[in-house]
């Protein structure tokens, strides 16, 4: 399993996300206290946009916590949409081809979770998967063949419904190995503009996911609070975090779980969430194996 | 496209058969004078038998001229089948799971070549590997893939009709998407006891292979050398070099290159070499792509 | 601070001493539990005697826990005498040179502890080193430099008092910066024969260190344990393992902890113990700095 | 020995510098002409000015040609002020803390060339180096010294002078000890503003050393060349590139030798160039040896 962040709002230094807060993510890729295991250190990687059409991507074998790279890099680098992730591998090797975020085009895919029995059903997986894109897989995760089934199926045009028909295959392809709870799962993905998450499993019992309050409420909350006002000013009145688990304790209700089955959208404007129902697409390739 | 080297004999120090000889393997990492590349720095590997039933590795994504592990590991390991592999990424990532040789069970395989267009067809290839060796692929390389098209013809059963299988696959896919030329390569693959090694290319005109002379004809050519007795008593009267390019220029006569289409067998007692004619296979999953 | 384990006797398979156990020092490099850090991720290295004159040292930047090649070699290497340590990083970069076990001729040295404030007595204990050793100095841990300043007086010849000097001059140019308790450690150090432990602190709150009680003792606690059978044909009668927390807790009374200030020696026939008393050299360039 | 490149001038995306030029850096890791090696695989860095005060730094022990984070980073960063170094190893090990350039607060420093018998001369050296930069040393090379003697020296106030001093000592030493011709170096040092070049060696005979003629003389001298006009508007009228080897044939005339025992400085205004005269500085600690 891992832990992953996600950032939106006015330009921040990459440093203050991931190395300030009290419990901060590269914090807890030594002491995770929610997560599957205490220590994420099977690799990690972040994702940003700013420079260039296509967001940036680092990806790095070393532990975040002692990756100088890591440090140096979020200390110079300012964006107004970060992915950051940090890994506990389920198996599968720790090189760069398998840390998160993914890129395609402008997209970016994390995940934390793990489709269960994942060598039964890899090869049927991956059979789904269009033909274009398939040549694209580089590493050997689950995660990675989650996005490119999502990609299939639409991601770019409905995200939501692309990830509902993904985990729907997943399921169906699971249950018919007999695997009971095939899928496990928070995933974030983004066009660089747009946020979307999404928390499921199979089984009804996801890993957690917490988004910020937003900084209006906070102010409401916490009139007097200076960490407020350090996060107001840094967050801005857009801004918005979505995390694995909590980034500190300091400020009760600045962070809402998201509930069980549910995928949410994080925009410019009103956020939206509604309820995330997995919907198995037509089988092209049931009939080969 | 790569560099490589198979020993089989009476155990040696790998140290003498990596750094010893003039134009070592190692040397070739960083001068190579034959290969398609001057600089084969994209991760090694090297493969033994001894201590346990599998063969070891130890495979490494720095370049072999200054990995330190590597000489340490070579100077505290004798062995008396073993192989070694310099890469130069013909585009697939340098990591741990892209490395050469690559194991199954009991066997050894490793690659220097290429198959062409890998991209276009990749996805039809790996639909021919049977499913339950599939989920055993690890990294993204062509030579992987080749491997694992070899176990699924027989490889453990008849090597040199399983590997005119695979190529003769690769050949019937690659012309069906209008590959000239859809494969070169050498090949060495080892069971521990026999080491069988190919040379082919589509278009008959392969990297170059040689084979070192047998020690007796050795010393029947140079009776006064004093290189000669070190190479007799390092390699004893069994002892065979296969390689990608001879390890120096003192003994001419001391290595033979095997011709284009050819495959050999160095094991106890006679060697053995035949033509080497591609089979296409009769194919499974064609109907579906 | 770190954890570390040293194996003499009949030799073994290096993966049933790192890997076998229930507790094992690669199960501790991701859960131990009476080291300072929880997480033990900062890099690792062996050291074994067998093939060659000097011992083979194989170091890695990767957390043990999901390094191949350490599992690979493990399984393929035996040795009679082994040293594995596992890297928390108190501070040095995570680098190769920075990874114990350390050699100088037929030599090892490994670590667990801290010289405190080094940067502020480092320069003044750097000094003190042999200006032949000097070039040695590969890395920019306070372990490696402890370990050249019992080079320089006298390690090969005298372990217990060379370290003693060593330790005392430690002390004493902490002690003139004002450092309270300058030194911690646990020390394992060996010539390839005997090796000799350390445990001491200037505040007398050493780290943990134990030592497995002999063979027989453990066949007369324990007649009818199975795994006392294992250990016992595993180990042989001279089989010693001193780590620096017990391998499991299936055997009470299987692990002895060592005392503070006291050093011991592992070696053929009887082992020993004497109480550690630092002394501080005459130092050479004190009038300098 | 090493390749660099410098650049200062208008904000440039670090990848145009690196992977755009016919006989780019990067080709250059791979294929140098002018260099001592061909092949200058051991590592690279990069460091660049933008966000923050200090320089950002990047530092990889792949080589460059490889290394997938470099090709990111330098497609995401803008920079007005690039340092870039491939590294060739000759004789210290493969780590970050031996890349270049080094940092030190706002400064930064890259070195071409070798401290001749560095092991026998490296003590006093470093005995010369003030206290309180001592332990900033992290590293084990021949550059970082140097660039610490400088330090020592007062580079932060007259950089040429402090240069002057620390290769005065550098050639003391080094004569003391026998060493016909103990240094050779081309060094780029910078404070963010301007650029400081030295080109010199002990046996008159320094590696080659480029600089970018001004982009008016080119327009003159090329007024038909589209290539031209792509370098103008890429580098603006102060724009400067200052080259280990020329990054291209296509312009002649483009390219200008650093003459033999020189420095210059890039920077705002006219630039400026003089002879280098080393100067010894008197030794504090030179009694102790």
């Amino acid at each position: 399993m891992c832990r992953w962040l996600a950032y939106s709002g006015k330009p921040v230094l990459i440093d203050d996300l991931l190395y300030g807060p009290d419990h901060s993510l590269i914090a807890q890729s030594l002491h995770s206290t929610m997560g599957a295991e205490a220590t994420n250190g099977d690799g990690f990687g972040i994702g940003w946009y700013g420079v260039g059409d296509e967001p940036g991507v680092f990806h790095s074998i070393e532990p975040a916590w002692n990756d100088r790279n890591l440090h140096e890099l979020s200390r110079h680098i300012t964006s107004p949409l970060v992915f950051a992730h940090i890994r506990a591998s389920t198996g599968s090797p720790v090189q760069q081809t398998n840390c998160h975020p993914f890129r395609y085009r402008n997209w970016l895919w994390m995940h934390n979770g793990v489709i269960r029995d994942f060598d039964v059903v890899k090869r049927e997986l991956v059979l789904e998967i269009k033909p274009e894109l398939y040549p694209l897989i580089e590493g050997s995760t689950d995660s990675e063949v989650l996005f490119h089934l999502a990609l299939t199926y639409g991601l770019e045009h409905d995200p939501p419904a692309a990830v509902e028909r993904a985990v729907g295959l997943v399921e169906d392809v699971g249950h018919e190995h007999g695997i009971e709870y095939p899928i496990m799962m928070t995933v974030a993905t983004t066009d660089g503009v747009r946020t979307w998450v999404f928390r499921y499993s199979s089984e009804g019992d996801s890993r957690t996911l917490f988004y910020s309050t937003d900084v209006e409420t906070l102010q409401l909350m916490y009139p007097d609070s200076p960490y407020m006002h350090q996060v107001s000013s840094e967050l801005g009145r857009e801004g918005r975090l979505i995390v694995s688990e909590p980034l500190g304790e300091r400020l009760l209700g600045a962070w809402n779980a998201v509930p069980e089955r549910t995928w949410g959208v994080v925009q410019p404007g009103p956020d939206d969430s509604h309820a995330f129902t997995p919907t198995p697409p037509a089988r092209r390739a049931a009939a080969v194996v």
